[in-house]
């Protein structure tokens, strides 16, 4: 399975990192001077915010009808996250993130971030981070994800076997 | 006029500056690394994040009624801002942020911000904006401000001879 | 003169919107919920940190000798900013944002910032702002633009008539 | 060991939550819309931009010789973060923000962070999360901690017997 297999508005598809992998959802950050601090690197909250834009480019790309429940009440809550910061990011850096949903399981999804800074020769990891996600009724309780979500997962490639069916 | 005329829970208020003037709320920031950039000083934008906390502290702290309103789909539409950036800010600098609705005038309010830095002697004036908001129905439309927000504005100091009655 | 002067590696450059006046720096911004707030549209200081983006972008890209200046301790000083809101913004409209530098007169540079949503028939203004920058010493005083920043300047067809010179 | 045993400037200390624990630091925080997201609760980064305030304001506050070597080059490295999120958290809501030190071990310093919301009765736990920081010298090599640093984080019942002595 190498090709990509929708087109996305938002963001760039790539194809997974390994044969029976996700593809992987990806946008570039160019490091400016907002996204920096007096110690002259990244501000390391940063990350965590590019964690959220990107994860909410997916949603718009792919998950029309989600986006649309979202909109009328249902909830995609953040459970947790984590970061790792590997190698400090500078200024003019640029920084290829991506976005690989791990799988869904029960009304859970994991979602793995990694950054990649371009240099010379190629690219550099220098930060991977994760987000657990829970879908869950306008009242907040967990529920199973919508068929047109777990649609949209088979697609990309997301292991979706532990995934309840409403 | 220099009693304080209402009990604020989430910052202070302060005598106006001029005898006939508003009274002023204000809050403390300290500078945090988080705040500056690589230059090494605070970052312009800031100040207008810190606009936007306090004067919805105010609402929060004075205007009980009109944030259920706003809570409902009434609308408070920012119109327009301006920064007038003086002196540098850098780390660990305290800055009292202060905030006086100079005016309210048909649908739109003025409120003007300073920012003072503490210092050894007394405090420096280091920076100073403008915010213009509008009420407007949840259709977006202009509408009079309602008497209970006049009516805290009075208490306050505030010139309202030319806001509009329903 | 509607050619494209230079090659841009963050952004794109746009031709003149008036035949004498300068090239036009952009970048788009798709709006997703970290943008927004619980009023339901995008956050109004998401616009200035924007500008932050923006004119950053503009320097990495422009003006590699004077960001080793900047590097180096010489001051970019934001002195003051305006902006003006003229349209509500909404999550996953994809707004560009576009930076011309209308003249450079003695220390000082201005720079106009329009904000576009795309839609289906084109597109429409939403909002617009400005900001004034000084260049300036390591010690904070105002001094003439280097002579490699009116190279830039002049190649973007931006007024450099009454630039000090040094 | 109840006494609070340093004065703070900027926030307060509590007392340990378990005898022989550390003290905390702590700070509150009002809801304000710029901290919310269209869902309608806290957007979720805000938190983790949250983490770094008050650890600043922790280095302010009692680390002054550490933070004059981090303004000369030292620096103090995020190795990695995480929070969990248990309850939504709403415009207007005061939450309490505690910073406790767990221990320092060789060159790293554990830091744990709990957020409680202020009820009629009483509060609740609404988040935690963590920051593992790394001492480093300017050229990035993890090294002890400086002698002043591990002086603060006893009178603060910070456990220390993993530390290295330089």
């Amino acid at each position: 399975m190498t090709e990509l297999p929708l087109v996305s508005r938002y963001a760039k598809l790539l194809p997974p990192d390994e044969p029976d992998g996700p593809f992987l959802y990806a946008t570039d950050h160019v490091v400016t001077w907002g996204d920096t601090s007096k110690v002259g690197y990244l501000y390391y909250s940063r990350l965590i915010e590019w964690q959220g834009h990107l994860r909410e480019l997916f949603a718009l790309d792919f998950l029309d009808e989600y986006v649309r429940m979202l909109l009328q009440g249902h909830l995609m809550l953040t459970q947790s996250l984590s970061c790792e910061y590997l190698r400090e990011i500078d200024l003019g850096d640029t920084i290829s993130e991506r976005l690989a949903v791990s799988w869904v399981n029960g009304p859970r999804m994991l979602g793995d971030f990694t950054y990649h800074r371009a240099t010379p020769s190629g690219e550099e990891l220098v930060a991977r981070g994760q987000q657990m996600w829970v879908n869950a009724t306008p009242q907040g309780h967990p529920a199973p994800w919508p068929p047109s979500v777990l649609d949209t997962c088979r697609q990309l490639n997301i292991d979706v076997a532990e995934a309840l069916t409403a």
